[in-house]
């Protein structure tokens, strides 16, 4: 039995390791286009902020390590062409240029996401970047050692936020331009506005509601177009988010749903038999909407190979979805968000309801405590927890954990102000933040009925 | 209506306040024996430490703004005894050392614990001290202050390890004797050895399986007698736990327990109509043993205060019970209890597994890492989650409320695989250890059936 993974970072990789824990007979062939395996692209914005100086750290693992483990893999080979009823992939090897037919049992298709690039004017000109492999850190890189001062930053979720941050600290004049009228997308207004403060208070100007329309410049970039006028810039980043690397499969003939991402079963398999996904490729089930969502993360792409894997390998693994938790850094504030917010409620015709408090990341008395910022939303009436966000500072904020532990079992605002959870001064107040939300909730929520 | 409180610490002023916030009519007065109202003894260790020069921030709210908000509260007022059936208290004021009647309609018994004395030989002589009150740290402060420099600490508990840690800091050399043949009470041995490491790593010696028998010196302490031999002190701390200051309760009627505890109801009922209890002084109902416990934890107390407040005041409050969740620090290393350790699984003929992971509080190239140790103990065959110990450093240990979440609900190690959890580098590897933990676990289950 042979298996080929095409594409080796989080999901390709996290299933070729179990793949060949479960049934170490198994060949297992991996074919990842980039120069690097098992990349943490999370760390990227590490990388430009100059806190690694380093990058081959976020690739610490490299192919040698998992052709010790007796997995083939090809770096800087492009799969070209899935022939599903042929069993075999057309693999191109971009340094050679050579090109390969090879055949498979098992496929796994795990070929993340690509960045959405917009059509703007100007948008050929030098100096408009992207951020998704160590080849883009490497040229924005390059970019900061020529010397560039204004940065403008094209979208204003989270990796917008972290590299608002990283450019900040190496010196740049940043601006983040967004469509929408918050920053961090779902996240409701009012929590959001705590990281707008962050980054105005460290020197980012924001401009919110307002449309990059084009770029202009005399050779390069130096003014990015917007709805709102024009703003000077010799750095232009446009994270505006990705979409789902899905070319191959719906060339292989694999169902992809509406947002372009690929459709999996439960056990990561597509409607091919035989053909798997994992990954930013593949669409979720969201365990609180209970609709297929699109929500790429390195974590979930790790848990899904491990499952694509295992039963490919001939166990038996559920990667059952979601519950929405992200979690980001922007400076010294952490913004945690799982299940839905009231803005996705709404958008979804659920009625809910909430309650914010504002309070501390420990006991009044032990030094250094952190403000921290609880909002809850629930469903009016029965209080059934639909989900939170989290502002704070630090790992405080990954309490947030508590709720989407709690949103995958079902639990009301009651069940949340019951837990016996840990006290210590050092950690917590008395009652923990998310104890004080609960009990406000089940006030409010009482006195509405 | 009157409501009467005896003892204004956690539980008593929670009630107090709530009681009030749901009924503005009710009378409300407490009676506290000591100089403060609302005190937060967690902190007393910090005090001894140095890290709050000012005690008073333990106390930041005084009876004065209780008062301001229409509750009675009278520090320096001992209640010595109920007459129930007359609804009377005997209150003696220990200033002027004249004594009163007031009577209630419902009474809120909050005498909190005590600490446990063992009977030693040598006990009279000054140099032994506890800790409960802020009365106890100023004579500790006075100590100090005198140049002592030799410590031992009776006990291997939490308290005694903080306390090991506060007077390290203040320069003494301390030795801890703990009976049993590991620190940390019911935390598993090799998890306790880490706290052992922290102790040994920071210049405090630890004696295990080492009884203190006698106190010996010319005119106070200047030796500790144990089973292993003496060893030289000019102050000894007792932190051999704390029992329930129950006399009083016992007195008037109330139920009392095997363990010394109030019985109570998930209302906070004793088994006097009237008669409330809540905090240190009561057992708790244990989630996961299903057996009466007694825990006595600030966090705990404050809920129960605010159950009880809220049923007094004629709403509809339940305390359904604890899953056991602890949190410490001693030095940097903080360790976390959930549910029940293995140890404490065998003593209750619980069947029980377990898994032990070494790994890391978040991802491997984010500066600045730290090891954490993640043992989940479950069932074996049906892998129901029965407990988790954490150690490691800092907030990070937190995440042992994500399993005491789970064991609320009733989850397996399966469920714990599968909980989407917050990931970013910052805050955690792109498996969380609690995942990585339940992998584990699932696997070793899977072989041994």
């Amino acid at each position: 039995m042979k298996l080929v993974i095409i594409g080796g970072v989080a999901a390709g990789m996290s299933a070729a390791l179990e793949a060949k824990r479960v049934n170490p007979d198994l060949a297992v062939t991996v074919y990842e286009a980039s120069h690097y395996v098992n990349l943490s692209a999370c760390g990227l914005p590490y990388v430009i902020s100059g806190a690694l100086p380093d990058p081959a750290v976020l690739a610490s693992r490299g192919a040698q390590d998992f052709k010790a483990q007796g997995i083939n893999v090809f770096t800087r080979h492009l799969v070209t062409d899935v022939d599903y009823p042929a069993r075999q992939v057309r693999v191109k090897d971009l340094d050679s240029g050579r090109s390969f037919s090879d055949s498979f049992d098992q496929l796994l298709l795990a070929t993340g996401a690509k960045v959405i690039r917009p059509e703007l004017e100007g948008g050929e000109l030098p100096g408009l970047y992207g951020l998704r492999n160590l080849e883009d850190a490497q040229q924005i890189q390059a970019a900061l050692a020529r010397g560039v001062t204004r940065a403008v930053i094209v979208g204003g979720g989270y990796i917008g936020l972290m590299m608002a941050d990283a450019l900040t600290k190496r010196g740049l004049k940043v601006t983040v331009v967004e469509q929408l009228p918050r920053l961090l997308g779902n996240v409701d207004t009012e929590v959001a506005a705590l990281a707008l403060q962050e980054l105005e208070r460290n020197g980012v100007e924001v401009a919110l509601q307002t449309e990059v329309t084009g770029l202009a410049g005399n050779g390069r970039v130096e003014r990015v177009i917007t709805s709102r006028g024009e703003l000077p810039a010799d750095f232009v980043l446009l994270t505006t988010g990705v979409r789902p690397n899905a070319d191959l499969a719906a060339g292989a003939g694999v169902d992809i749903n509406p947002l372009g991402a690929v459709r999996v079963n439960d056990r990561m398999e597509t409607n091919l038999p035989g053909i798997f996904a994992a990954g930013d490729l593949v669409e979720v089930h969201h365990l609180v909407s209970h609709r297929p969502a699109y929500i790429p993360l390195g974590s979930t792409a790790t848990k899904q190979g491990r499952v694509a894997g295992i039963n490919i390998a001939g166990g038996e693994g559920r990667f059952a979805g979601v519950v929405g938790t992200t979690i980001s850094k922007t400076f010294d504030l952490a913004v945690g968000l799982t299940g839905l917010s009231e803005l996705e409620a709404a958008a979804l015709d659920i009625p809910s309801a909430s309650a914010t408090i504002a309070d501390f990341d420990h006991a009044p008395y032990y030094p250094d405590r952190r403000p921290l910022t609880v909002k809850l939303v629930f469903g009016p009436g029965d209080g059934r927890l639909l989900g939170a966000q989290i502002a704070g500072y630090g790992i405080a904020v990954k309490r947030i954990d508590v709720i989407a532990t709690l949103l995958h079992r079902g639990g009301t605002i009651e069940d949340l102000s019951r837990l016996d959870l840990a006290y210590a001064a050092a950690f917590s107040p008395v009652l923990d933040p998310l104890i004080l939300a609960a009990n406000r909730a089940l006030s409010s929520n009482r006195r509405s009925r």
